[in-house]
């Protein structure tokens, strides 16, 4: 069997490489990418490959923007893995807290480590575009005055020391990622499946669609409207659902809700990840 | 008639105080807090005054962490008005973008002027607090080599020029923000109702909740699930209908949703805005 390769947006030792690896082991590769699109357009390039993009959080709520490259683009979901993201202050091995003079790290881990931040006296928090990116950056240029936020994984790649462990605001900062792929897998357990549709604007038009669910017993794990900027009063709904677009009784819904909906996209069909729910 | 007086989070010239100016008039007095929950702790306090908290946004979606205020406070909504961002580079009349070393804002900010930012050489990215704070220390610091990312009501109030305009990312980025009070407040027009509520966890729960509006031809403007992080395989849903509590249709369905939820909060009844929708 070959090697499993995914691309991640980040820096090695980022959060989306730790679930990467967690999901397909670690013996598969990680790849780096700058933004989230160049992640889904190499899935596309390389037919082997694989992607893993966060799609929600606990605190922050649903990732739209890449809800959109998911409608955007000819990719499915096939995986999902639900990851608990524990921040830390990571610095060289000799620095200790009272000689930090400086923090650098994502805008996203920045602000998820608000409360921890504000506390500090005479520190300077600098941006990065990248949790271990600023670990990497720390130990190649020595800076013994520097602290960086991020991963644990990102404080081993690098062979650097945390000097101050679980820094984040919320104890339970769950992230969902999911896996993309340029061709659909049949998931073997717990199938469930991602959708978004538009429906039209009348009373009780999503009743009718959630009916026909709820008449063949389908559970619902999510449901989001997300207004439509450029569309006054339209929405899209994100919905996922227990069961695979191969059972009968699932095809039979979508086939129902694509009677009344204006436009519907199945994002994939994939293995259910039962932890940290 | 006295002034009304609103509190807000930031310093003045953040959104919040625009957008609170648009909705008060212009002669009303916003006040500043640091954190969203001294807002709320305020308006509670000052049984006069009113607050004004970001909601939703159209690139991120819901603010969870107020809506989790919503749950803790016993406040009321109040209002709603719909605010396009605007991001803008801000600096001394003196300087010029060339001249620019240093960019400063808020997390949230920086995090929606993201391609702007990494098109730029040579400068360096520091976080602040507060996108107003941060036009307000240029100008007392006299710092030509710096530039804020702010509104354009900061600019104003602090007599500062914009250097670039919309440097945000998306270019319709709406924020809903929300007006809350110690007291109820009967809506005129166009009346909207926000509430959350948590339901038993079987297939059609959901179907059946939604039923209840349905059958009465109540028009639904929103629905969002959020899984409860320390519970696991629960919900809080997030809904809004169009009506008032005091309209005898709508008191039926919250009854009737009574019964089959565990859990349920009206946040209150208030004018829909129209704009930006």
């Amino acid at each position: 069997m070959s090697i499993k390769k995914f691309f991640f947006q980040g820096e090695h030792g980022a959060f989306s490489e730790e679930a990467g690896l967690k999901y397909f082991g670690f013996e598969s590769r990680g790849i780096p990418c700058k933004e989230f699109e160049e992640v889904v357009k190499n899935v596309i390039k390389e037919k082997s490959s694989f992607g893993i993009i966060p799609i929600e959080n606990s605190t922050i709520g649903s990732i739209h923007s890449n809800y959109d490259l998911l409608l955007k683009y000819n990719v499915f979901i096939i995986g999902e893995i639900n990851l608990i993201v524990k921040q830390h202050l990571i610095s060289l091995r000799g620095t200790q807290l009272k000689n930090i003079k400086k923090i650098i790290s994502h805008p996203a881990a920045l602000q998820q480590c608000q409360k921890f931040l504000r506390r500090l006296k005479n520190v300077e928090i600098k941006l990065s575009y990248d949790t271990a990116g600023s670990v990497r950056l720390i130990k190649e240029k020595n800076l013994y005055d520097t602290a960086a936020i991020s991963s644990e994984i990102s404080a081993k790649v690098y062979g650097m020391k945390i000097l101050k462990k679980n820094i984040q605001d919320t104890q339970a900062n769950i992230t969902r990622f999911i896996i993309i792929s340029s061709k659909k897998k049949k998931p073997e357990k717990n199938p469930k499946t991602s959708i978004v549709f538009t429906l039209q604007n009348f009373p009780g038009a999503l009743f009718r669609a959630l009916s026909v669910f709820a008449l063949r017993d389908i559970d619902l794990t999510k449901i989001e409207s997300r207004p439509i900027p450029e569309k006054p009063f339209e929405y899209y709904f994100y919905l996922d659902f227990r069961g695979s677009i191969d059972d009968v009784k699932c095809k039979n819904a979508l086939l129902n809700l694509r009677e009344i909906s204006n436009f519907l996209k199945i994002l994939g069909s994939y293995e259910e990840d039962l932890n940290h729910r």
